[in-house]
């Protein structure tokens, strides 16, 4: 960590976090939710537009099966540029074909047409089921309706883009960087199907984050990239990567001044929107689908840091040690189990691992804990596990959650 | 397939199959099943002896952290001779350390005292909880009481190598190889932490096989990685390679006659215990833990073999295609994302998806099913799914079964 991002993270401890904030706190952005028709009820449309044209960044899922909004949306900043995001729940148009491409059009055009922009900046998302035709009707109705409800309220855009989620996920934050005041903000939505790709970069949810800082789209895309490495490509919920994941970043530059261009104040906004992302990926794993408590998973001395990733990940996505944690279940053998399957470089007599408070493996070797002890720490909201594998300086950390009765009855009846 | 393997399979059509048998069956063996007290209670130490020493092959867990027995194994294996398997329920003997060595070793020493045999010809496995300590004194015990219980009966046997799983599972069957009768049987436990690990072919359970054939090691060698390869290889329950994982084949020659070596032999062979593993692996899904139905993945028209086992087995492990066998739910969309996420070349717009009798996905469009029929579909005792990725000649058959809460309550409470 850079002296920048210490700046950062003793800013954020000593309240840089705006209470109940989000993609509307940076200037110059507003929002709207509204009820178009497309799930049975409820919100299910939302918009969020800049009052200029924003430099745009975004990341995609790694999956080959890819739906229509994705693939405009990797058109859109392509060209670096944007002045809105639409998005539905309800539907995922996905799997939909030529109609579907279609449908993720029409929605840029309608919002587009609403807003007096040119559809080529203007962002599409959707999330919901898979395969099911997009109808129209619904959009040419709420489109227009979301584009008259525009405020600086982002509360109903947030929970219009909800789907299995039990709650609205929004956070914003305000640094200074080169004199003056710049704002960030975002909301997520996100519970399941929510798993790492680790062969590319990428996104792996519907996040939509915004800031009034003046920066060119290189820059966004690269603070973009590797504040996502760290926090939306670092947790899972169930390992299944979505057809529809999209992380997007629209910087509007009306906090003012010039283009953000020296490395220092470049440093400080990427430790600014890791953290904002930190805090937005760490709340979708604690609205996971089912669970009950937050996990994090750190590993250190590994061969490097991609190996740490995959201890950490394997473990993070293991059936076994995800259920042994929805009841505070001692069962700290699955853990190796785990750390043993994952691909990574490890001698088993070098590994050892704590869990909370608790030394429970040292090298290879059961510790002898005391499980009751142990049932504590794996009970706690908020549990964590340490992994050591001894043999060199990688390091990453996950965050998952446990697997539960609930995940299953949410996932097993989905649709019905 | 040869011709000789369409041989085999016509002729366990027509009833090879030998009704109630296992380990026991070919000639030359026996075996007894104790409860030694490693349990709390029931059956829990098993041996299975042949009355000569026999050629011996093995497959090991491709975990990096293994079990005491199964390193003890790997060294006899590669002697190629064994005289008889010792096997514990209870506890795996794993995460150990030196004790475990020394454990592992006492099993392998009582047995070969017991039975008047080399201590180097005692092939060893166990199962349980991981990272406890394996207490001597009931082996001290059972061993030799289980010596003394030898028999023709391998019923108890069969039952003593359980844990999670709900009934004991064997087979045997006999086919005409080279001019005289040769049979084989087997017995295997296996209900959770059953999954592949496609880097290496290994075995993902414990399965113990054994055949009155003639048959030099190293050509049971590679009869028995031909076996597994599509069959425990091909099976996951849920993805978590076990740090224990046994395939052990004993072939003693009792049926007569010369060395098995011609190819045709041996291609019988091979089939024959093929056929042998795979009912032997179909019934360890079945046997999942909470699992209500098995699921057949047909993968073809990929790239080649390993693409089609890459589609098949993701979206055999998916948490959410699982859960949605789980309830008969049609929510067809999760099988394409898995596909998506495998890692295999595709064109999403080639992509054809079969549900049983039912096209739901037509070169990559969703074909308009009736979801009622596709509930019903899903919702068979014995479901399937077939993938067509339309680009090239490479297939492969994986099974796996839903995911139900039953699964989660189990390995929730697995120590208590």
């Amino acid at each position: 960590m850079s002296s920048q991002e210490h700046e950062v993270e003793l800013e954020l401890r000593s309240g840089a976090w705006i209470e109940g904030g989000g993609v509307t706190s940076p200037r110059g952005f507003c929002a709207a939710g509204v009820a178009a028709g497309i799930k049975k009820e409820g919100l299910d449309l939302a918009l969020v537009v800049s009052d200029r044209e924003a430099a745009a960044a975004g990341m995609f899922t790694a999956n080959l099966v890819r739906a229509a909004p994705v693939r405009w949306c990797e058109r859109v900043v392509a060209g670096g540029r944007a002045r809105a995001i639409v998005a539905n729940s309800g539907n995922a148009n996905a799997c939909t074909g030529e109609a579907g491409e279609r449908a993720a059009e029409s929605m840029a055009r309608l919002t587009a047409a609403a807003l007096g922009a040119d559809p080529d900046r203007v962002l599409v998302a959707s999330t919901g089921v898979i395969g099911h035709p997009l109808p129209l009707s619904p959009l040419e109705r709420g489109i227009p309706a979301a584009a008259a409800a525009l405020s600086r309220d982002g509360a109903a855009a947030a929970r219009a883009i909800l789907t299995t989620d039990t709650r609205p996920k929004t956070a914003a934050l305000a640094v200074e960087v080169g004199g003056r005041t710049v704002t960030l903000g975002g909301m997520v939505k996100g519970a399941g199907m929510i798993g790492p790709d680790l062969r590319l970069p990428h996104a792996t949810m519907l996040a939509f984050l915004t800031t009034d800082a003046p920066v060119a789209p290189a820059a966004l895309r690269d603070a973009l990239r590797s504040a996502v490495d760290v926090t939306f490509n670092a947790i899972t919920v169930d390992g299944d990567t979505s057809t529809n994941d999209t992380v997007l970043l629209l910087a509007n530059g009306a906090a003012g001044g010039e283009e953000l261009a020296a490395p220092a104040d470049l440093a400080l906004l990427r430790a600014a929107l890791t953290a904002l992302a930190r805090r937005l990926a760490l709340d979708v794993v604690r609205d996971g689908e089912g669970a009950t408590r937050l996990i994090r998973i750190d590993v250190w001395g590994a061969r490097d840091d991609a190996d740490a990733r995959r201890v950490a990940m394997t473990v993070a996505n293991s059936p076994l040690v995800k259920t042994a944690f929805s009841a505070g279940e001692p069962n700290w053998g699955r853990i190796l189990m785990a750390v043993g399957r994952s691909g990574a470089a490890l001698d088993p007599d070098l590994v050892s691992v704590r869990v909370g408070g608790l030394l429970i493996v040292e090298r290879g070797l059961g510790a002898g804990t005391d499980l009751d002890a142990l049932r504590a720490e794996m009970s706690r909201p908020e549990a964590a596990v340490a992994i050591d594998l001894g043999i060199g300086a990688g390091s990453f950390t996950a965050w998952t959650c446990d697997l539960s009765e609930e995940y299953v009855r949410i996932n097993a009846h989905y649709l019905t």
